[in-house]
This record gives structure tokens, sequence and C-alpha cells, in this order.
């Protein structure tokens, strides 16, 4: 995942692999006959999709739903995540599915979370769940990206508070619209 | 920048580019000494910075803003500068410092516009430029990259719509703020 991370497909292959975990290309193949399966089986135990969030509040919900997004993009796998959304013409079609996978599971998540929402007077009924979803996800990838490796740790650290400021932004917009409506 | 928005820095190559080109891999070198000094002609040539962008108000500003992203993620550099943000740790410095600036003139520009926002009294003197420039970079950029090929044209001609949706949704927000602070 690390080396996928760094150099994306083009430059993802068994022998990389082998070099880096410091082990000889054999033993891999032993287990993963092609670099596909090699790929698709790290990306499986490192990027997991994001479950359905119920916490009983639409603030609470959308919180973890951040929380979620920054452990996602700030760890390991997310650098792999935004080269899959990259790499989407090139890789086979069984590594495309998984990142497919991953962005339905985002927006099945903010989905129930709006509907939810709006169901317990939360939310207005207008309120767009593309907009939402886009500003969240986007905010999140921006703030773990963004940051230079020397600060990556402060970042880490500030994950939490991070994930709150960002939902409390969004949300006091969606209530205007609501106010408005 | 097609190659390189397709394959990242590991998959670079003049040869490849040769190749995409239909041209001889001298002609390229008489020219471009290394594939590095070609990349970076480039990238020069397709990914313009942010200007400093002044309409009057903060909401045409933004919006200008979100035109401006939307363009830089939907046109052809667009990939090779979410590429840049991965490849950071394994570009030359040169072509690193070409994507650094480019952050940079986001972030100029966003202060500018919120700076002036604040001194015509639009806007709430704690506006958190983070905030804003995460939701509206991420927003544009998860906007523009998370559109499957077959609607791209759709979202292109979608995109000074969705410009005034996007800001109008975070402006709504930074009014609350104003409001309650």
């Amino acid at each position: 995942v690390d080396l996928y991370g760094d150099a994306g497909w083009a430059g993802f292959s068994v022998e990389g692999v082998a070099r880096r975990a410091g082990v000889g290309k054999a033993s891999i193949y032993l287990r993963w006959p092609t670099k596909e399966a090699l790929l698709d089986a790290a990306l499986a135990a490192s990027m997991a999709n994001i479950p359905a969030i119920d916490t009983g509040t639409v603030r609470g919900d959308l919180i973890e739903l951040a929380r979620q997004l920054l452990d996602l993009y700030l760890a390991g796998g997310g650098r792999a995540a935004m080269r899959l959304g990259l790499d989407g013409a090139v890789v086979p079609p069984e590594i495309r599915e998984r990142h497919a996978a991953l962005g339905r599971s985002q927006i099945l998540a903010a989905r129930g979370i709006v509907r939810r929402g709006i169901r317990r007077g939360e939310l207005p009924p207008s309120t767009s769940v593309t907009l939402l979803l886009d500003t969240l996800c986007g905010g999140a990838m921006m703030h773990a990206t963004s940051t230079p490796t020397e600060l990556r740790d402060r970042v880490v650290q500030g994950a939490a508070t991070y994930a709150e400021k960002l939902v409390d932004f969004l949300l006091s917009s969606l209530l205007t619209s609501a106010a408005e409506g």
C-alpha cells in the first residue's frame, strides 16, 4: 500500500514490493500469483469502506463521518485511495471496483445521515447530499493532504478537533438554508 | 501533461511522451535535455497559478475562485496537479516547488478575498480562511474528480452553476457565524 501510494499503478510491481519488504519475490508469488492480486489484497486489508453511521444526531453522525474520512486520508491507505481515483483508467477492473465501492460507501453513509436528519427535523428537506458530501469529503481530503510532512503529527493529533470544526462550519450553512426555506 | 496525469512520476519518461505525441525521442531531447526539464515546461504551460481576484463583492470573488479551481481540475492539468500532490516526495525539487507555488497562490487569493470581505463588513472578522479554503478547494476537486468519465461533459457544462451553488452553500455558513458572533 505504501509503494502504491508513492508510485501509483505505473510504479507498482511485485519486485518493488519485495524490495521494500525485504523479502524474496518468490515468497510473494507463493501467495499472490500476480501484481493485480497482490495490490487487491493489500487494499482490502488497509482501505475499509465507510460503514453506516447512526449516533442519534446529525451533528454526531457528521463528526463521525469526518473522523473516518480523516483517518482514511491520514493513514497509509489515504494516498493509495487518492492514487486509485487517478488510476481509474489503467488499473484492472477488480481494483477499480474496490475504489468505486469505497466511493459508494461514502455516498450511502452520507445519504443515511441526511435522511435521518430530515426525518428528525434537524435538517431542511431540501438538503443537498451532493454539496454536503463534496465539501465534507473534499474538506477532509484537502486538510489531510495539503499538510507538509513535517507538520503531519500535529494534523493527526488535531484530527478530532478539526472534524468538529469542519462539521459545525458546514452544519451552520445547512441550518441557515433551513431558516431561509 | 496527459501522460503525467495518467501515470505520475513513476510512469513518466521522455520515451513515453515521444510515443504518445508520435514524434521521435531525439526531437524532444533537442529542446528538453531531461525528463525533469520536459515535465517542468509542460506543467508551466498548463497549470496556471490562481491570480489575485477582486470583483468587488465576496460572493463574486468566491464564485470566480471556485470557477478557476473547477477549470483547473476539469482541464488536462487537473489530474497532473493532483498527481503532484501525491508525488511530492519523489519529484525533483523544481517540480515540487511548482506545485507549492500553485498551493500558495490559492491561499493568497483566498486570504485577499476574506480580508476585503471583512473590511467591507460582508464577513465576520473571525472568518476561518483555512476552513473556507479546505471546503471550497476540496469541494471543487471532489466534484471535478468523482465524476465518471461518461458524465464528464455534463460536469464541464454545469461548472459555472456548480460554482455558484457551492459558494452560496459555504457563504450561508460564514454569514450564520457572523449573526451568532
